[in-house]
């Protein structure tokens, strides 16, 4: 028996130049498609991009169920469906293509799926094609570098809460949050508290049709945001320590 | 007097796959087009992969120095000489296309670029098209998650020291260790220390001909590696605090 290989599919955040040439050709060979999907009678935001390029799915594209819940029977009972399902069609022989917003290694489902499915048959082959993160093409549609030089960066989802996030703008020199939705509000009096809400942007479905980019973070408040929204967050101020460079030789570097 | 745009155009981290189809118009597109070098006889890691893409650079390709050097005064004839050269191409109407490496926003010198292209002139239009960033192939080469559902993930210059990153270690799930070169040994006793080693893993030139992966990174200790090589950190055992999901009423979770 020959069994395919299950390939990760990064599509970019949404504008569908973003996908790479390799999506694109993974798109283009003979292969069955998967997609992720909330509810049963949702659209799916993956799907979305491919259409808006101009590719028409497959007829026999499978939605896979993740509902949107930390239930843990409901979870097991949707993953366990999702992996026979496709190891099912890994069987056939024929390669399964699992399409993914953004980059398939940052804040997808892929990882889960993909161990899920090698646990019922460690034999599947696994293929990562990476993408274009939604956080690098906000940073391109505001103009506005992430990380310069010596910087540093971290990624964060905003559910942590303002006590973690206040501690990361003393530690970092640009923050990304995502999922930003629960606690926009204190997150901005966070920020004006700090002076910093000058230097925050809020994006929301960078690239899509129904993309909003907000410079003013301030006139947010009291909003309901998208699920899919970030905060960009520079900190200018950031107290920086040393740092040895690269050209540096090393015995003088160590004897610093 | 027509100004022409200047345009950043990311390519991805090396495999002229992972280009995206939007930096591949921009290529198509009659434009003048620099590139960034280190040394005046040296080749340039952005033209490569164009080249490796079958794609063949204008006869008027021109490329910028900006020599791998702290020295400000160096430095700033270099950005001064790039700057104008730019600006005067800028000002023959036509678009300027500036190649990068991996994603422009991130650690790339076009955000610099276009300050100072700015700076003389500040009518000029800037235009950043995203990509691939070098970890996002990485992770995906290594078939590894870079961060999942609740993940934190810090990118960070390995210069800041073993101190930093031991530290960063107990903030986050994933860490991405950029520009390792000098202080790999430590790193590795670092990792060795804290039980770490076997969550690490070595990436150089990712997607290139020249591309290295090596997952048993203690047999690194001692080699010189390339300037453009990371290290990928998982830590699963991070001591984790509360979350608040998206999925939670605002008002139950502003109670916990």
């Amino acid at each position: 028996m020959t069994l395919g290989k299950l390939i990760g599919v990064s599509l970019g955040p949404g504008d569908p130049g973003l996908m790479t040439r390799k999506a694109w050709d993974a798109l283009s060979r003979p292969a069955h498609w998967t997609y992720p999907v909330a509810k049963s009678d949702a659209g799916s935001y993956a799907l979305d991009i491919v259409v808006r390029a101009g590719i028409t799915p497959p007829l026999d594209a499978v939605p896979l169920l993740f509902p949107m819940t930390h239930h843990p029977e409901v979870l097991a009972k949707s993953w366990a469906r999702a992996s026979s399902t496709v190891l099912e069609r890994l069987r056939s022989g024929q390669d399964v293509i699992f399409l993914v917003e953004g980059d398939a290694s940052t804040y997808s489902t892929f990882g889960h799926l993909a161990r899920t499915v090698r646990e019922l048959d460690p034999q599947v082959e696994v293929e990562v094609i990476p993408g274009v993160s939604s956080y690098c093409a906000a940073a391109a549609r505001v103009g506005t570098p992430l990380a310069e030089a010596d910087d540093t960066l971290a990624v964060i989802p905003a559910g942590y809460g303002v006590a973690v996030i206040d501690h990361m703008l003393d530690e970092f020199d640009s923050l990304v949050l995502l999922k930003v939705k629960p606690l926009l509000d204190e997150v901005i009096a966070l920020l004006e508290r700090r002076g910093l809400i000058g230097h925050a942007c809020f994006i929301e479905k960078v690239g899509t049709p129904d993309e909003r980019v907000v410079r003013d973070v301030a006139r947010l408040k009291g909003e309901t945001v998208a699920y899919l929204s970030l905060l960009l967050v520079h900190n200018p101020n950031r107290p920086r320590g040393e740092i040895r460079r690269g050209c540096r030789k090393k015995k003088t570097a160590a004897a610093n």
